[in-house]
């Protein structure tokens, strides 16, 4: 039930002194040698430092351990920080007999702040020593930010396991804390084949989750695959393996994800929202963000107020080329709109909006709207907008 | 200092019963003969019923009076409410004697619900015998929804005056309410040249106005010309009255988005949001409206803690091609990102953080963005993300 459930991995984590908190805050997970890695990272035009270390080591073929930071970001800081993320894998290769290239890093915290590198340095040697195959629960603790709970998930793939953590959804977080997973297997997978499985797999259920819009700077996701598992060959696409192999992955990531919505800070209500009869895939997920993000739609959910006129809207005004005519919308399977209308009985009677007023207050809202006919399919895990969320990012003074 | 401020118009306003407080919320504004108009609608999809009458009447070379009430939006009503808008359209012109293309429609309030037809059809003659070179103020508070003050404005253009009324920014109200704006000038101005105007002055004012994002199914800005400035020419491109009229009508689009602004319920801290040196107007547009919606911008503002991490993050997100070592931010004047990095003195000593926050704890916050040495630049108006706007959005219950 950790990252080093399958075979083939090992980690440590420990307080390295670089939250103020004294809380874990270095975390390292490494394949044994063989192992392949696929990433996935922040579409964030101001990216941090390891993530273009990271997207470069993996784009160059490399990789097979990864050291993670929490406390700083390492974004927006510069020359500076290029060379400080530089250092502490160079530091963490030495400390682990390996190439530099095949380290890669992830930090999440405070942006702009200089990393804290006199302890992050002496404490990669420790943590180095520290490695064992039942540390992924210290692991996942260490890379925790403002979450509140640690979060793992595992998996089962025939002869194959899957296994998982991850940390955020720190878009909320006071500092923009950062969504980070790291999902593993024991399967053999070529690296090019593992992309696609990240890909395929991991992408949308990560990029699926909104709190509140915003993209960090610091997201990644590494699928790790060590072919640990004993006398197998090598997973390849379009095989059964592959099959199970898949659903095993999307399994893990599908927990994490809402492992993840669930913990976000000031949530108290889950909103997934699914869209249907899009033209295209792109289309409905637009379609799914806007109305997740939307902040009346938001609120609406933290006060357990159906409001249909306030998801029409947010259709609308998703960008996307919707006819109103074609617009229908349930929630919690009470349907509120349709045709583009919200029945007049709606205002006319209770029945109606009671029903709705009931499936809204429910601690996971499902919202279905379906915009024409088209063969586009989406689902988006949003959250309700509370008093919390404004408290926390907004009463915090550094 | 009203709509009516200019030669050539009457207005009125009344209680008609359509809102259950009983509050004016019925209004009628009309030209004199040979009045020319211009509109201005919303994007949204989801267009309320007489948003779809009114535009296409302007299309067609008519308007020279507005029947304006609050209460129902009449969006998401369906065929009956294409009816319901065409007959409050009918009355109108019965009333006035005039042709029904003449009259246009605007509506605000409750998404969905049915107008409630017999108060709103009982008030029309009423209305109508009650209009007045003097009804101004009247017209502007029947057409309030959620608004706590009055917003009009005038300004002078040499022999002509410009006047203008407006309710909102709606899309912070419980029930999506509607920003409506109606902006008279006594010049004499063709049509086409009038909605010229409209494009190049008001356009950009009203759509530089964000509070969360949302756009209203009703959204309206209508521009009328009476020509009743007494022996003057019409008015025509590239003269020096058209820029003296020019300047004239965005003074008072200027005044009335400003009104709407501080207006916004829950806001506590306006935010100006200027970005320079994109390669496009359209790109400084997109990451302006990036900045002033993020939520942990607005969070940030409302706490009064500068957080550069997250302007700079919003800026990264906002799909605008950027650049991150161009970056140079400043907040009321402190730089606080210079080439994409926070100075690391931001963090290690308190002058440079005491001066942002000093300036971030200013009624009116001033967020100034340069993305590099393109041409292009823009401003958007925000506000901060209160307790307030949670609990008016998320207590509110049908």
């Amino acid at each position: 039930m950790s990252v080093t459930s399958p075979l083939g991995f090992e980690a440590a984590g420990m307080s390295a002194g670089l939250k103020p908190s004294g809380h874990p805050d270095l975390g390292l997970l490494i394949g044994q040698p063989g192992t392949t890695v696929a990433g996935l990272f922040t579409t964030n035009r101001v990216a941090a430092a390891p993530v273009h270390l990271t997207r470069a080591s993996i784009a160059a073929g490399h990789g097979r351990a990864v050291i993670v930071n929490a406390g700083q970001a390492n974004a927006a800081t510069g020359a500076r920080g290029d060379a400080d993320a530089r250092s502490v894998v160079v530091a963490t290769a030495e400390a682990l007999r390996m190439e530099p290239a095949d380290v890669l890093a992830c930090s999440t915290g405070v942006i702009g702040e200089p990393v804290h590198m006199e302890p992050l340095l002496e404490g990669v040697p420790i943590l180095a020593g520290a490695l064992t195959p039942g540390g992924g629960p210290d692991f996942a603790r260490a890379i925790m930010t403002t979450d509140t709970v640690v979060k793992q998930a595992s998996a089962d793939a025939g002869v194959f396991r899957v296994g998982g953590c991850a940390k955020g959804v720190g878009m909320i977080a006071p500092h923009l804390a950062t969504m980070l997973a790291f999902v593993t297997t024991d399967a053999r997978v070529a690296r090019h084949d593992l992309q696609r499985l990240a890909n395929d797999q991991l992408k949308e259920r990560f990029n699926a989750l909104t709190v509140d819009g915003c993209t960090s700077t610091n997201d990644t996701v590494l699928l790790f695959a060590s072919g640990a598992a004993p006398g197998v060959p090598a997973v390849t696409p379009d095989t059964p393996a592959w099959d199970e192999l898949s659903v095993a992955i999307a399994e893990v990531g599908s927990s994490l994800a809402g492992q993840l919505i669930a913990d976000g800070e000031g949530v108290s209500h889950v909103m997934l929202v699914d869209i249907a009869g899009a033209s295209s895939e792109r289309d409905a997920r637009v379609v799914a963000k806007a109305v997740a993000d939307s902040p009346l739609v938001k609120t609406a959910a933290f006060g357990g107020d159906p409001n249909p006129g306030r998801i029409l809207q947010a259709v609308g005004a998703s960008g996307v080329d919707v006819d109103a005519a074609t617009i229908d919308i349930a929630i919690g399977g009470v349907h509120v709109v349709e045709g583009g209308t919200i029945p007049a009985a709606y205002f006319e009677n209770d029945t109606l909006s009671s029903a709705a007023r009931v499936a809204m207050k429910e601690s996971e809202i499902h919202i279905e709207v379906s915009i024409g006919s088209g063969p586009g399919a989406s689902r988006a895990l949003g959250c309700d907008l509370s008093y919390d969320y404004v408290r926390i990012n907004g009463e915090y003074t550094t």
